[in-house]
């Protein structure tokens, strides 16, 4: 079954060990915030730090290997039509947009999607840090400055990830502007126990 | 005072607003791993995330503002002497050590020396994310693989951050080899209520 997250908006469920999660621009150009915690220990979550360490770089594609705070891998991207994903920057919050969008009415962002989507959870907002930027494009200069441009993935790009430990997963529809070329699309996806 | 911390420990201190730390490499070649809570709020901490995306860049010296998770000024460098400094890294640990030094005997690292150091505050050990790795050289090539080199520090170099909120401060001298040239030396500091 191929869910849908609405434009702007978050979701939460929880994955097994072993099963798979597809997610899928269905339309082109949007981002998916994906964040993490080990079901039977929730300070045990899903660290950027700890994933750019182990991966030694910040590119991520098939093979990758993402990891917990506690240095246990969470998650395996076993396949990958995009393979240009963000582990740098938070994900957008009320905060961030009256930092970078003065002039817009503050939306929740995807930090506080995914403060709700994981509230049934009982997962505090401070957990949440550094999501894994499912087909968000960061770009750095030779100066190490960051450009966010518009994500290459085109209408029915993909990426598939393969669950390391029993998980609880939020998962969002990006709501920043610069990081969907300026165009608020959903996103959907799918969880099966093959891939 | 000029305090000084062991090779490859750690050490706490409260910093009220308006304060300056100085750190000191007083041998040269050694990292120092910082990360700072809200005296009066322990669930604000330091966020490599939110001032990676503030900074719009991963490259830090005098002037730069490193902000906590709730999108507040925690530290500003006022004075630099280095201006090589890492935000992308988890501090070393027990866990890293195995992973990078399968011959070592693992150390607790600078993780291990935080949470030790922090524990009289009652600082949960999952609450201690990336640190600002002070005079870590971090290089990213063009494909986005991570360098650690030796750090450019020379003897006597130091970073000055002023305090723009009431903060507890975790400080080590680091413990990983890659990291400080093979050679583990102290840290000195020392904070002051006028620069």
């Amino acid at each position: 079954m191929e869910n849908v997250i609405s434009p702007r908006s978050g979701t939460s469920f929880t994955l097994k060990k072993g099963q798979y999660l597809k997610v899928i621009d269905p339309q082109g150009e949007q981002v998916s915030d994906i964040y993490c915690f080990n079901q039977s220990n929730k300070s045990e979550f899903l660290s950027s730090g700890r994933t750019l360490d182990y991966n030694e770089g910040i590119h991520f594609g098939k093979g990758s290997l993402l990891y917990s705070n506690q240095s246990n891998i969470m998650l395996e991207i076993v396949e990958d039509t995009v393979e240009s994903h963000d582990f740098l920057l938070t994900p957008c919050s009320k905060d961030t947009f009256k930092h970078f969008y003065p002039d817009e009415t503050p939306v929740p962002g995807c930090h506080g999607n995914l403060v709700s989507a994981l509230s049934p959870y009982d997962i505090p907002e401070h957990f949440i840090g550094t999501t894994f930027n499912i087909f968000m494009n960061v770009k750095l200069d030779e100066n190490g400055k960051i450009s966010v441009l518009p994500p290459t993935s085109k209408a029915g790009d993909f990426t598939i990830f393969k669950a390391h430990m029993d998980l609880i997963v939020g998962l969002t529809a990006c709501s920043a502007g610069e990081s969907n070329n300026f165009s608020y699309k959903p996103i959907n996806y799918v969880i099966s126990d093959q891939n």
